[in-house]
């Protein structure tokens, strides 16, 4: 006799396309359910992440009703998790308390029932979230054999659940099956079996504890993912796994978590290191490690003593994310802003939005698109803004405020500059650029872009041909095409962070000259000042109205200085009024730019644009218009920021952003200077 | 040019004997202070653990003296960290920042200096740690460049220190070199240069810092570890070291972490995993894994692409301890109840004591004898009941009080019972046992008993010789010798938990009659009955003034019920009264044993000593009589418990307590019951 659970997790994040959700449910939520629901005795532990149940509320009722007529006849048990999966250990406190205890109130609210358990988002373990999942109400978890291993468990060992703690506040964590995790619905029925056979036979009897096997994964694995729809509902494997399961209930019996505890004892006691599921360690390396790594885990399989150096080996965490890609960490410390703001309000709206902020899809990626998915970080950027209008009474507001803190936690301080219309962040010490531009009226940031960066994968590219959807047996992980041809040429790698207002000497003439885009998309340029990324002085001046960057520094070997004032107008047009000034005893004669990073223009090609005085971007699907005002006129070249990424069905070039670069012959005899203007506006379209 | 810091942290445990603490001062401490006093520009980073920084004042001013003439000059920076030395990670966050500054108290109180920096307690690192960090005004922490590598950095990349953060507070991490841990002081200075010219040459220049190598590490390498004080001082290795350094001091720069601090921005921002130092990885696995990852490990390095595994290769972190040990979990939560009590008593007094017993020593094991050694952890249970002492008033305490509680985190109650005299805890589900058992007029815990386990070195043990101290260059981790011959015959494990009043029926009779103490000892013998460990229903009666325990159990498959009465007579006796019924229809003859497991009689030898109705240990160096009273009159055996353990001068034996076990004939008819009482006293002498 053995009991098994069998554990579904389905999800949407925030902000993704309608049609997706409206495709993943069509494809695997529906069918998998109905599947079920045909096997009364099949128990089934499911958690629907909260932003997925409320659109299912809204779209498809009849989801919800027959997933409450087998919630009612005992047949599924309702499993909590934080609301809008948060990666729970890198939330505050107060909202890992506060989106658990929000999910719970809904399933209250929609099936009468209370969870007992959590999902746990993205399996991201840390020692000390027993303390704060008690405080929710929270009695088990489930995570991966892996975690177990990790802590020096022999996989073979493990059984039912076990005991682990922090302060004294207990948790039960139960381990779920990495081999399950790829036989289904990837292999055939009779490995499933076979595997529940090994755990009956091999495991010790006890008489406080029966073996069990626990399969616990993402349900868009029915049907979502290239092939499965195909192979799991058209090709019949669910249709055999549940068949078979149901004939051979005399020794298989499926339980739901809460089953199996009220009748059993603890295995031990535990401690899990800081880790998630195999596949998160990864990619939470740095590229260089993550490959290494990757090449180490594809070579060990083929040794004889495989399993022996396995067992020890281990990646990275999931918050080495936030030193992997600086835009993570800025977000992630946006949201810690904005919850602060949230619990001092009190505004329940404004705290939902804060929850919203912090799904946890955009912080981060590996196999799916996550961080490298414009539309995910922007419905981040959205919650956080919406929440602050909620909090802030917009219409009271100063008409200019201006602040300085640490507010990334990198031990220099940023400065934010906000009016009703905008909030502008500034990071002196990043070469005075624009870390964020908010357009409050529709909660739009326009400088969230994303760097070009290499991945550990990226060789990948090159040796990969382009092709379909992989083949339906195949897991996520084993299939990678390319989505496009010529992928390769998008391989170009920034070695800087794409703020805005970045303060470039770029050499014109011989044998650069003239300027060309492609040089410039491609990173072919000689820079010859030494602004980039460096440390500016800054100083506010008219009755803090105003902030003054200065820096004097070296642009092909010649001193000079850079001043830039950063202001609104009366009409709230942000403005920028450089000061160039030739520090040398000899005349400069160079090029200076202006590096805008906006992510607006999707599907504008690389343009030298020639010489302007205006530059205008009209976005009809957010409602926005954008523009910059430049005098003396400029030069001006745009082009697209590309990455190239994983996701789910391939490899995929993602616009990131559009490069906007305003360059200006400079000629200054010595001790000289110029005022260049730059004025920048958002518009909401009506 | 290339910054070098020379870290020191030097500690003794709460509760280590003063011989010990004296040759250490003599052979290390004071040498290694005086050989740097002659070099005045080469700066030393110190940490003295609290501990020891009052033993020193008390016992040796002329140390602090010179140390403070040699802080003023500016050549020594003074570090902070948890008063006694606790694992920050696992005691409360207001212990936590409590400790740190009351370290930085002293420091202030002794030196006019507070420290900025922590030296992290055997370098155990959690992610949520800067946030307390924080809260008690620490800048920045020295962990080994290990923690990094477990991050994904390579070694040779390592440069200066990074930022990381929790919940945006942020704190500064020095990686410290795991080959100067080596190099210092074991090997020739030339391999210091060497190391300090490498990183010097490979590392890019940068305008923000400079290259910097860390040595941090322990003080009592240099003089107390076998054969490092004729290595350091006679055969002068640190005279050589100091006299080159001091050669070269145009090319390497000795600072103190402020001083790098002040002059070198970040080299980057970092995440790091639950880590120790690699070694602390291996200890803290469970026996097996420990034993297997060892081997890997060594093996490993004989590889040809050995840096390319072990760079990625994980042992376990140290919360795992209490998963290993028990009597580790218990102390810690022991440890925990009373900090909630003294958190709520504001007691000073109390408070101090708390902190004492929560330094690291006792609660874990490597390669010194730490939880293997009866003192520590008598040090331990001394400060708890101390403190508890301090804050209950004992004079106007209640004759009894009985409470219930999950005092251990593993989600079954435990009952307390409180008198003026004795707390006694009890595990109704681990066999209904004793598990402490204090003696609150010397504050003593008379049950604080360690089970023999497997350890993975065990079989080393066999293997080796026993002989004198290792060679002076060899590091303490290539040294083991056992310290007498034989010990290998001592290698006996315990399949249970060494409680008290442990319910055994043993079998009379060929071939184990008569039952022979050496067969008890080496646990040859077989146990008829199903109560050891089994869960026992309890109640309280007579005005919740006693607690009963029960349990229907078999004896040799016969069905028998055992009551026990647990109470206090009015002459503060603590009294067992068993009652054990024949539920069989045939009759029952048997042997039953009621097993103590008392931290009293060192030296004693294994005994049959026949027919008692009383048995006495007179402790003189604790000022402590033990009687245990027994009616009828048993047969009483009685032997020591002795483990074998690493040290850091060999393989030892431990006396862990000695097993009491009287043991009575049981003849019942059918239906039968019978009485057998057994009482409990303990005084001091005076």
């Amino acid at each position: 006799m053995i009991n098994f659970i069998l554990c579904i997790h389905i999800h949407q994040p925030v902000g993704n396309f309608d049609f997706v959700v409206e495709d993943a449910y069509k494809n695997a939520y529906l069918p998998f359910l109905q599947a079920l629901s045909k096997y009364p005795r099949i128990k089934l532990s499911l958690h629907t992440s909260g932003y997925l149940l409320e659109w299912l509320n809204e779209n498809h009722k009849e989801y919800l009703d027959l997933l409450w007529q087998m919630i009612e006849k005992g047949q599924v048990e309702m499993m909590g998790a934080g609301y809008y999966e948060p990666v729970l250990a890198v939330i505050p406190k107060r909202d890992r308390i506060g989106q658990i205890k929000l999910m719970s109130d809904k399933l209250d609210e929609y099936f009468g029932v209370r969870p007992k358990g959590i999902w746990l988002t993205e399996r991201v373990w840390e020692p000390h979230l027993p303390e704060s999942l008690n405080a929710a109400g929270v009695e088990y978890v489930v995570v991966d054999d892996y975690h177990f291993v990790k802590a020096g468990f022999k996989k073979e060992d493990l059984s039912g659940y076990y005991i682990t703690e922090e302060q004294g506040h207990v948790l039960k964590v139960f381990p779920g099956s990495e081999r399950l995790r790829y036989v289904i619905p990837f292999e055939p029925i009779e490995k499933f079996i076979e595997h529940l056979k090994n755990i009956e036979s091999s495991l010790q009897r006890s008489s406080v504890r029966l073996p069990l096997a626990v399969f616990a994964d993402d349900g868009e694995k029915f049907g979502v993912w290239p092939g499965t729809h195909k192979w799991v509902y058209k090709e019949g494997w669910l249709e055999r796994f549940l068949e078979t399961l149901n004939h051979n209930l005399e020794w298989i019996k499926p339980v739901t978590f809460s089953e199996y505890l009220k009748d059993n004892e603890p295995s031990g006691r535990v401690y899990l290191p800081t880790t998630s599921y195999m596949e998160m360690g990864e990619w939470a390396l740095p590229a260089e490690a993550s490959l290494e790594y990757t090449n180490l885990i594809q070579d060990v399989k083929k040794w004889h003593d495989s399993e022996r150096i396995k067992r020890f080996l281990q990646g990275g965490m999931w918050r080495n994310f936030m030193a992997k890609y600086s835009e993570a960490n800025w977000m992630h410390k946006r949201m810690l802003l904005v919850s602060k703001e949230a619990e001092k309000s009190e505004n329940p709206a404004a705290i939902n939005c804060l929850y919203k902020s912090q799904a946890n899809d955009a912080y981060w990626h590996g196999v799916f698109g996550g961080l490298y998915l414009p539309h995910l970080r922007s419905s981040v950027y959205e919650n956080l803004i919406k929440a602050e209008n909620l909090i802030e009474d917009v219409k009271n507001q100063p008409p200019i405020a201006i602040s300085e803190q640490d507010f990334d936690a990198d031990t220099h301080n940023e400065i934010l500059i906000k009016t009703p219309k905008f909030n502008v962040f500034l990071r002196p010490h990043s070469g005075g650029g624009i870390q964020e531009l908010d357009f409050k009226p529709i909660a739009y940031n326009l400088t969230n872009c994303l760097a070009r960066r290499y991945e550990g994968y990226h060789h990948r590219v090159k040796t990969q041909g382009n092709g379909g959807a992989g083949e339906g047996t195949k897991s996520i992980h084993d299939t990678v095409v390319s989505k496009e041809q010529g992928l390769e040429k998008s391989l170009v790698y920034d070695n800087y962070e794409r703020l805005s207002l970045i303060d470039r000497f770029i050499k014109p003439g011989a044998p650069l000259s003239p300027l060309s885009v492609d040089d410039l998309q491609t990173g072919r340029f000689e820079e010859g000042g030494d602004f980039v990324g460096a440390l500016y002085k800054h100083e506010f001046r008219n009755q803090n109205s105003e902030l003054v960057l200065t820096r004097n520094g070296i642009v092909f070997g010649k001193p000079v200085r850079i001043e830039k004032k950063i202001y609104f107008t009366d009409d709230s047009l942000l403005r920028i009024d450089y000061q160039l000034a030739n520090l040398d005893a000899s005349p400069l004669h160079t090029l200076f730019c202006s590096e805008w990073n906006i992510l607006l223009g999707f599907g504008l090609k690389a343009r030298d644009m020639g010489s302007m005085e205006e530059f205008e971007l009209e976005e009809d699907w957010l409602g926005l218009k954008f523009r910059m005002k430049l005098n003396p006129c400029a030069n001006l070249y745009t082009y697209p920021i590309d990455t190239v990424s994983f996701s789910e069905s391939g490899f995929e070039r993602n616009f990131q952003g559009l490069c906007i670069l305003p360059c200006w012959e400079i000629n200054l005899a010595p001790g000289n200077a110029c005022k260049i203007e730059l004025s920048i506006d958002a518009a909401s379209l009506v």
